[in-house]
């Protein structure tokens, strides 16, 4: 992608995420591209929406997911106005998106009192390092689904 | 909470995986409950309704933050058939959930087809070693949104 391209599309994800405080929303914002068209836009909604999900770059996925009729986006690129939170870089990964660009950094997200470097830090402890509490149970019962998922012939793996 | 009253909730969010599986989605289910009462249900749609950040985990909280009018869940416990992915354990920390009952480990979940062992290893590395190319761009333009968010005064922050 040309850079004054890459420009275009990261000033619109950051025109976005400006016009997103106006309106009540996180100062963040995110443009899926595909083939040089816009295919999804998305803005942090997370009080506004009552959903600690909705961040930018989990919107404009999901709009460009369903606008494309696929949960594979191999040929799209992510423009985010900020470096991804390990929520959102994990979809980037479930979603296949293989290029992203960002404007700010996660330090200075933290620096405005958006911290994700604990969910990161979080995130590589085992199970039983973590702050939140995980307990295993069933877990005879558990496989139930597995063992019917394995045993399905006309599903659709991903 | 008492085993029995786990147990049954962890039964019902492996028999929301199963029941889903003969539905055409993936054999994951998850029920968040406050109060020994449930607020929230998911199961696993990305292939069905097109949505790589459709597991089931991420539906019920995005279901309980709804019916609760509020990002934080706090107060809530979540039950799901299988150890959450990075995606949706970092979405449980961003709201605040601080209990977490599961059934099938990830490693069951791999050896039938999930493998999200490539995304926790990935999130763990720094931005230059990670098979996503990520780009930093228009720093200086970038920071406008969160200047503007500094400054307001009416804000939410969270």
């Amino acid at each position: 992608m040309q850079e004054d391209t890459i420009e275009k599309f990261m000033r619109l994800a950051i025109d976005l995420a400006t016009n997103n405080v106006r309106n009540g929303g996180g100062p963040f914002g995110a443009v899926v591209v595909r083939n040089g068209q816009i295919v999804g836009t998305g803005v942090n909604r997370v009080t506004a929406n009552c959903d600690p999900t909705a961040h930018a770059e989990i919107l404009a996925i999901r709009e460009a997911a369903h606008f494309l009729s696929t949960h594979v986006l191999t040929d799209c690129v992510l423009f985010t106005s900020c470096e991804p939170c390990p929520m959102c870089l994990a979809a980037i990964y479930w979603a296949h998106i293989t290029t992203v660009y960002f404007g700010n950094s996660k330090a200075q997200a933290q620096h405005i009192g958006f911290d994700d470097s604990l969910i990161y830090q979080q995130l590589s402890y085992p199970i039983e390092k973590r702050a939140v509490a995980m307990h295993r149970v069933c877990e005879t019962e558990a496989l139930e689904s597995f063992l019917l998922w394995s045993d399905t012939e006309d599903k659709t793996p991903y």
